[in-house]
């Protein structure tokens, strides 16, 4: 059950990509994600110690929740291929489902903001992604380069897919998705 | 040699790229870019008609830098394998050179002002870039895919590796950006 902090806590979340995604980081203050959120300011300084806490935070909540709603019925028995298409076409669930968290995680990856982010909180997250990557390597069926690289051909191509302000012509079907899932395949395998 | 009103216009074009960068879209106003770029408010209006024809302008100037500095020396009688891959180092040295700018564009990209960009007129600038991938997939060497799932492995995953927040343990060395190649290329060719 969601407790009143729990409640107070996701609106928060919820004003600050709102206002974040309209108005941009510099002009969202926190009277207005309070306002927004319905609370009042005194209750954001609560939980976050500023206006930074809170936008990184943020960040690492919906990674969170991309990571939890991305390794729903993870099955790590599976050969590694199988396990990087689920998680493939998991993303572009999450994507579709919430555009609004992708694009205020995009925003920030490229603020001045994301030196803020608690990197151990974060790498616990992004964890499991690695390490199915790295069983690939051990297997000799993943080429052994640095996870950077592979994350820029398995994982991030998925941003640029999934925005409609950049890819206007890409629908995304179940189709296109596999589609475009057999050449991230073809970029990491040996 | 650069007129006046080049040399007015170009300084518009820092001062937006750098108080951007700083402050975001939001509170990038107008009489704040004039200052930075040491113009009256009113010069800006000469040349544009309000703050958003100035950032989408500031987007597509920069896009036609990028495609100028990347196309330099192109030769279109080398197989597209050498050609894709000399663009693949020009746009790493393009991002080295200017990470100014490809912040700005990411972040443009993001924003909802990506939708009052002139289309027409970027799409003279990225042109060279599809008609390569358009020879590859006639001559059998490249996937018969959308350019966008295309550029989604050979042109977007620079973005990411170029960009130190997000890539912290890529080091934009000669031998890494090869070794990224490799997988773009195994991505997209047949």
């Amino acid at each position: 059950m969601r407790t009143k902090d729990d409640k107070k806590i996701a609106a928060l979340l919820e004003a600050t990509v709102k206002l974040v995604n309209e108005i941009g980081f510099a002009s969202s203050s926190v009277s207005k994600i309070a306002k927004e959120a319905k609370v009042s300011p005194a209750t954001i300084y609560v939980y976050y110690e500023n206006k930074e806490e809170l936008l990184a935070s943020t960040y690492v909540e919906i990674k969170r929740n991309l990571s939890t709603f991305v390794l729903q019925n993870f099955d790590d028995t599976l050969p590694v291929r199988d396990i990087l298409q689920k998680i493939w076409f998991n993303i572009f669930r999450f994507a579709l489902k919430c555009p609004d968290y992708i694009r205020y995680t995009d925003q920030f990856s490229n603020s001045p903001y994301s030196s803020l982010v608690d990197r151990e909180e974060l790498e616990q997250y992004t964890k499991p992604f690695f390490k199915v990557l790295k069983r690939g390597i051990e297997q000799k069926i993943i080429k052994n380069v640095s996870s950077d690289i592979l994350s820029a051909f398995i994982y991030y191509p998925i941003a640029f897919l999934s925005n409609k302000n950049m890819c206007k012509n890409f629908e995304l079907t179940e189709e296109n998705i596999e589609t475009a899932f057999t050449l991230a395949w073809d970029a990491i395998k040996l």
